[in-house]
């Protein structure tokens, strides 16, 4: 009815991640109706990030410069080792601005179910990081899922004889979250893990 | 933090219809991460879009070739022309599989918010089209929003002139929907609009 062309970017657009056939038919026609203003140059912006955007050799995060900025910033710590899933995590930690250390991107969590085995993620390189030296503590800072946390012992037990200290990110209530919300889980761990407030 | 071409895309595709920042960020990192089943792929079919793809001279539908296919489908009636705001609408006439004539898009609606008058839309070419003749029925198919009314009465006056037949859609209770959950509007319609049952 409208061409093989138009179905085709119809068919890729509606199998990217939060779209479906709906916002698909939306989007393309979007870019149809104004090609000079969105279509072109988002097809501009596509070809450079293709052309210029890298693994970092040394932390698997993206980047246009390999190493990448995070790496080579003289101004981070380089004793501080952030061990993440993925580079959107590197980009969440970069965004809350907490933390000036390095980065090491696993590029997933071991999954049973996906099949996803330790051979598949990044675990190699980063004992060549730490046997490398320099290094002091590392944040394992996996998301508080099944996966995250299954993988976050397995890399604990890993990373044990290295004599490093190693560390994960607290859990409990979140900033600005309601108790009566919380799942019970969160509420037993805030719990057990509550802190004495000094007297002022 | 991650170079300039990788923030310009994100930001592009943050301000496409119905994606936001942090969608923007998952759907770009998805693509980085399955360049050669995703990435490349989509940025093909935009280009072969945007090179094929034009509005039809006729119907001011979207087609690869013009006058689209609609318009020159010989299964299709001649005699009976939908006038409808958007190539959306099109599609969805379309996926109804109901209406076998031609078609006329409007490239919008009349809206006084949004500055749209009569000369941009579609209007000289309708009118043309309906006195070269052999149209005995126009059909204005427009939403049930005020600017889709607005428009629709519009053109209704515009065309009385021309003594073509004009109808409109029948306003009433959706398919499959419950009364409990209807605006008072629709019920409205629908009761005044009440059809009488024949004996079986």
């Amino acid at each position: 009815m409208n061409g093989p062309e138009l179905t085709h970017a119809i068919s890729l657009v509606s199998r990217l991640p939060g779209l479906g056939p709906r916002s698909a038919r939306r989007l393309v026609l979007h870019l149809l109706k104004r090609r000079q203003e969105t279509l072109k140059p988002l097809m501009q912006a596509l070809f450079d990030m293709e052309q210029k955007v890298k693994t970092c050799t040394q932390c698997y995060s993206l980047d246009t410069v390999t190493p990448c900025t995070l790496c080579t910033d003289e101004r981070r710590d380089s004793a501080s080792l952030c061990v993440v899933a993925d580079v959107a995590d590197v980009w969440a930690l970069e965004r809350a601005q907490t933390y000036k250390g390095r980065y090491h991107v696993l590029g997933g969590v071991l999954s049973a179910i996906d099949g996803v085995m330790p051979n598949q993620l990044t675990l190699d390189p980063l004992i060549r990081r730490i046997m490398d030296g320099g290094i002091n503590e590392v944040i394992l800072a996996l998301n508080a899922t099944v996966e995250g946390q299954t993988t976050l012992h397995y890399i604990a037990d890993l990373l044990h004889p290295y004599g490093v200290k190693i560390s994960t990110l607290a859990h409990g209530v979140p900033v600005g979250g309601e108790l009566d919300y919380l799942d019970d889980g969160t509420l037993h761990t805030a719990f057990k893990a509550r802190r004495i407030l000094e007297a002022a």
